[in-house]
């Protein structure tokens, strides 16, 4: 059913902190991302080993409802622990892999600008919220057989860094490139996809609908982290992306499709 | 004179730590770097930031000759401030400038192999001597309109990061393009010059040939970290660079020129 007009596929993979802190767990996951046919962007988080870089340096980590508060000193930490120390980490070994990986903050080439969140009930400090996504940087660097590895930092175009969401930017990045390609965003954890039974990792869901989703909610299938990539998900799908897969870093084919 | 197989003009601007450590000083080099006209690059140390950052860490800086000594944790720092912190702010602020800047340690885009140095009566630890640099790579950024922001870690392209020499991938660099372009090689530091006298920031020696050198060094105006700079500057130009130019970080168009 292929056309002239139909779009090249992309893979997205979204990949959180607890699998790029344990080398086994993100070798397994660089060893099947390296495997995936066709253009391909990695995009990572890294929020413990900023915690641990923090405390050794004496800074304390500030958590407001979940969320990390970027007083000068942490952005100082994340920007050298998610696009220094991680990022590279990640590059050098994909490189390995024969990937070409560039690693990249939302700084470089500017291809994402963020604003500062506003000050209201709670001042998270240097964090960003991603307000456009230069689509066309990142394809030039695709069609040049370059593998975009993302870190979560952007920036605001006047020069200052800021501490961004790493799911926000998988969820952004994805929908941009959209334009231009099928994309399948990956949203990557340590469990195989969505569980029908939290306790038993064979109970995967495999097509997770919306419309299922409040009553899977109200009887407590979905909880806790699950809620925020569920609706993230959602929105991604919303706003174009072609696919969109909760699964485990180590089963990049399996997990749960979720559905509009 | 210009002919239709004339090289187009490249400036390769080397900037030290004590540049980048000085927020003026840093502001005062990327304004002049940002007004250069034509194809550019920049290549950055940063030594003094990783030594604050291995100390607040309690991890010992251990110096032999001069050169750092680099275990796994100062891996991790240098990796961290280099290639994270350092690199992004310069990256960042670029991009306020209107450059389109790009960071990249030599393990993006896999553009700069190194060994990683072997034991002799000193280990240096995870120190890299260059191998190779893919000019090729760099040459597509360029043609893009992008100007990378070189940090001084490389890989040795099984996986593993190095920490490696600024002033030696600025070289290696300025060789390696000096295939594709007329490349001027910016060595940029606190002094406008050579000075003839180093009591007299107004004795800038305009003209240093290789031949006055032994009798410069011999009376003594050559000294100190001057030297390996204008033994640098040589070794450039022996591999076909076509101008080095010992300079202030706030006079790029001003400073030493030296010539075979």
């Amino acid at each position: 059913m292929g056309t002239a007009m139909e779009k090249q596929a992309l893979t997205l993979v979204k990949v959180g902190g607890a699998v790029v802190e344990d080398p086994a767990s993100l070798a397994s996951l660089l060893s099947g991302f390296a495997a995936l046919p066709g253009l391909k962007v990695l995009v990572h988080g890294g929020g413990r080993a900023a915690t641990r870089v923090s405390e050794a340096l004496g800074i304390e980590s500030k958590m407001v409802n979940g969320r990390r508060v970027t007083d000068e000193k942490t952005l100082e930490v994340v920007t050298m622990v998610y696009g220094g120390l991680v990022n590279k980490r990640i590059v050098a070994s994909l490189q390995a892999l024969c990937v070409n990986a560039l690693g990249l903050t939302g700084a470089d080439l500017g291809y994402m600008l963020s604003d500062k969140r506003p000050v209201g009930e709670v001042d998270y400090g240097f964090v960003g919220d991603i307000v456009s996504v230069d689509a066309g940087a990142l394809s030039r660097l695709l069609e040049a057989g370059t593998v975009p590895v993302i870190a979560p930092i952007t920036h605001d175009g006047a020069g200052q860094l800021l501490n961004t969401n790493a799911d926000a930017m998988a969820s952004a990045v994805a929908a941009a490139l959209s334009k231009y390609y099928a994309v399948s965003l990956k949203l990557c954890f340590e469990k195989p996809g969505v569980l029908a039974d939290p306790a038993d990792d064979g109970s995967v869901i495999p097509v997770l609908a919306a419309a299922d989703i409040p009553a899977l909610t109200a009887s407590g299938t979905l909880s806790g982290g699950m809620l925020p990539k569920v609706e993230g998900a959602l929105k991604a799908l919303e706003q174009g992306v072609g696919e969109v897969v909760i699964t485990s870093y180590n089963a990049l084919a399996g997990g749960t499709r979720v559905c509009l």
